[in-house]
């Protein structure tokens, strides 16, 4: 069970990163910044956000200007992610290939049971008008789907960060009022961004090796194979046994070459 | 079992009130709206509001302006709650003489389970600075509290509707889905039990031909790849892409064993 110790002016979750990619209108920049601090969350990532400092941010934040003070602007979503073990995209469609979903309840209670210093959490929402791009929701382990209306489907950005941090802290409240069981231990640490990043990038270049994958007519296989192993979430001992086995191919592959070369 | 319709334009809850009492800025009224009807509420009604119509809350509603338009405008909170048989306030306080108390998730269950062209359901909103006043509190059967941080408690009203909002459409759904289990859909069948028995046999053998894998040492390489797997629960398509994969490398390593020889 976890300990409820409400600091004023400290962050609740400070292992949970909102991230906000090119957000168009500061004032929901702004309006996000003080539903999180209404919440009890502070840490805020903004990927090229449009017009960012602006006046009309502040404005909207009403007493969470310190969010905004303290937000962390970064270039890309990899650099917003870095780190993080768990990643979860807010997704208003259906996709063709569809991907794990969780409820926005189901969201909080996964993010407060796994989140933790050496278990960062990343939540990402998307452009105002088009959401998240598919590479991007391709890079979480979980998408999140708001339920709404058929007749009107489109939230306000600050509205889904409300919604979602809004059941980060009732799955806390949750959690200190139901004395809740552990998570499950696991005998290795889960791999970091980075690690399956790398590991994607060896597949690849190993599936080319083999002739298995041609880049210029891909099919679906990279997102196929993204999909599935963001399923598993490997930790740090099974990418390093699934990179060896890449490795030993690699090193066929190059043997089988010199062996033709040399025939 | 309520059956679950949904026609585009046709509210979900024709039969509960959003009342928004004294409201101040123009914006939250419009902000509110468009939160109503992305949660399936088109009934909204405005005691005394400061500013209304006014050209922010058109622009705040989005495509909600239809709510704004057909907003019933009261003198009183009596006005605006005549005919309801269930009156539920939103309070951020403690008070003096303590109440019955809802969650917003209890208040949603109550409103969904309660509602009905005979049993008109109203849920109170008050002043941006100062929310509803005790009399106005004192006649309703329920107050609902928000959440929040200690740190910072003071939500924005339209903000505090959403949350309210999407509790009910959450409820409604909990309904639905109770009804029908539907499990999530997914674009390929599972993998049967000797499907995924025949990919770890070829896993394996593969691995050996590989060299990377020595049965007569097996240290727990197996174990780890199944467990990996398992939690997967890989689709037909996916093993069938895997067992692709092994068989390019099956190829590869005749060819190369083959080149070998000719040396």
């Amino acid at each position: 069970m976890r300990l409820f110790v409400s600091r004023p002016g400290l962050s609740l979750f400070p292992d949970i990163r909102i991230v906000l990619v090119e957000t168009t209108h500061p004032g929901n920049i702004g309006a996000a910044a003080r539903a999180m601090k209404n919440m009890g969350l502070a840490s805020l990532y903004l990927v090229s956000p449009k017009a960012f400092p602006h006046q009309k941010a502040v404005w909207r934040s009403a007493s969470a200007e310190d969010l905004l003070a303290k937000a962390c602007v970064c270039q890309s979503v990899e650099e917003a992610v870095a780190g993080c073990r768990l990643i979860i995209g807010t997704s208003a469609r259906e996709r063709r290939i569809p991907w794990p979903m969780l409820s926005p309840r189901e969201c909080g209670r996964k993010v407060v049971s796994e989140m933790g210093p050496d278990h960062r959490v990343a939540i990402l929402f998307g452009r105002e008008a088009s959401g998240l791009k598919n590479r991007e929701l391709q890079k979480c382990h979980f998408h999140v789907n708001i339920p709404t209306s058929q007749a009107y489907s489109s939230l306000n950005l600050a509205m889904a960060v409300q919604v979602i941090c809004y059941e980060i802290l009732s799955a806390r409240q949750e959690d200190c009022v139901e004395a809740q069981n552990a998570p499950q231990k696991w005998d290795m640490e889960l791999a970091t961004e980075e690690e399956v990043e790398y590991f994607f990038d060896h597949l690849e270049s190993t599936l080319v090796e083999l002739a298995f994958h041609d880049p210029e007519n891909p099919r679906q296989l990279m997102v196929r194979l993204r999909r599935m192993f963001s399923r598993i979430r490997p930790d740090q001992m099974e990418i390093s046994v699934l990179r060896g086995i890449l490795t030993a191919v690699n090193q066929l592959c190059q043997r089988s070459g010199q062996a033709e070369k040399s025939d």
